[in-house]
């Protein structure tokens, strides 16, 4: 990893919570719809149902919201009141509006980080409301840029190293999704640093194992990584 | 405008129609509500709303849907039945999936000033529609890059200019807005080209005047931009 120039941070779950807030919503949801099924049918169902809509919506909350109130429709057969519904726009709204709270060590690390390399930040989502969260986190000014993406695949990585003039082997990236922040930039030839979140989305969730021997390290928090990249 | 070397374009309306995509959905949406309120009062609480809600949502058809449905809920006083939320979520997916229709002479301009200019195309919106709609456009391979944000104001095209190291006095941006294609470009310092569409959204509309003698013009289509370009 000496070789590391640029590293690129994902946000959600890797600089600050997130999927605890979706928990915390899916909880109220299964409250609001126990009268009719039980809880691993409305998370199946409502699973189902943001799967079908992704090419449509993407990814991000008022995706999530949309697709939470077309699920409650379909599992109540129209029965949810209008009441329901409202109740689910403003769980959504609170989610938009929530405090951006950091991870442990992050902001450390990335004081010292940036000190010897140059940080992206990489992130998949709707535009304003991660541009809100980058702005309430504190954290805009370690960052040389900030990229929000539709999808986090090979071919979006590869156009933001050609945007930047970074050689993959210059690279690494950081994140807790295997599938989004690791697999892709390996592929690339660059490297990746796994740091898990206690909770991952269905939808990121992989079975892939990565196998790029020199290039993956794993972590247990972030706080490792500017003695790993000094070594 | 003979010191112009860098293009810009709106997209929406400027490039392709759309506002006219929303105006169907808002007849639709007046006649779902006709039975317990006037177009006016209809139209106007929409609006509000949208108003309300756009520093959380953003721009875009995934944020009208939810304040769409809000809407109809204080409208109805929580009247609104769950099948006439499902067909709100429907055309609301009917709008993301409409086909792409260019305005009259848009290909021609772009292919001749591709020959010319650096063409890049900046819009606002959800991050997922606008990159279906560029795709669909069959427009990309004109444009060196292409800008999607979360709003369109002074701090915004100055960070496009310093990241493509493009001085104020070489650009020109054309679209339909005023407000959000023409005006800030003008205060910067660059050109603007004002081709109005049939149809604007009120959150578009402007009482202020463009005050910027040789830097901007106002044009009935988009195929008069090459010859003023090399006049």
């Amino acid at each position: 990893m000496k070789t590391c120039r640029v590293i690129g941070f994902d946000a959600d779950d890797t600089l600050w919570h997130n999927e605890n807030i979706f928990e915390q919503v899916h909880e109220r949801y299964r409250a609001l719809l126990a009268q009719y099924h039980d809880a691993a049918t409305v998370d199946r169902t409502l699973f189902a149902t943001e799967m079908k809509n992704l090419p449509l919506y993407g990814y991000g909350v008022k995706g999530f919201m949309l697709s939470a109130i077309e699920t409650a429709i379909e599992l109540t057969q129209n029965r949810i009141s209008a009441e329901e519904i409202q109740t689910l726009i403003n769980l959504g709204q609170d989610m938009l509006e929530h405090p951006v709270e950091l991870l442990d060590g992050v902001a450390e690390t990335l004081i010292t980080l940036a000190g010897t390399h140059r940080l992206l930040l990489i992130t998949k989502g709707d535009l304003r409301d991660q541009e809100r969260k980058v702005a309430k986190s504190g954290l805009a000014a370690y960052f040389h840029h900030i990229e929000i993406l539709s999808e986090k695949n090979e071919a979006a990585y590869a156009t933001i190293l050609r945007r930047h003039a970074i050689a993959p082997a210059e690279f690494l990236m950081v994140g807790n999704s295997l599938k989004s922040d690791i697999l892709p930039v390996l592929a690339l030839g660059g490297g990746g640093a796994h740091v898990p979140y206690h909770l991952t989305w269905g939808h990121e969730r992989t079975d892939e194992v990565p196998d790029a021997p020199g290039r993956f390290i794993q972590l247990a928090s972030i706080r490792e990584l500017p003695d790993l990249l000094q070594g």
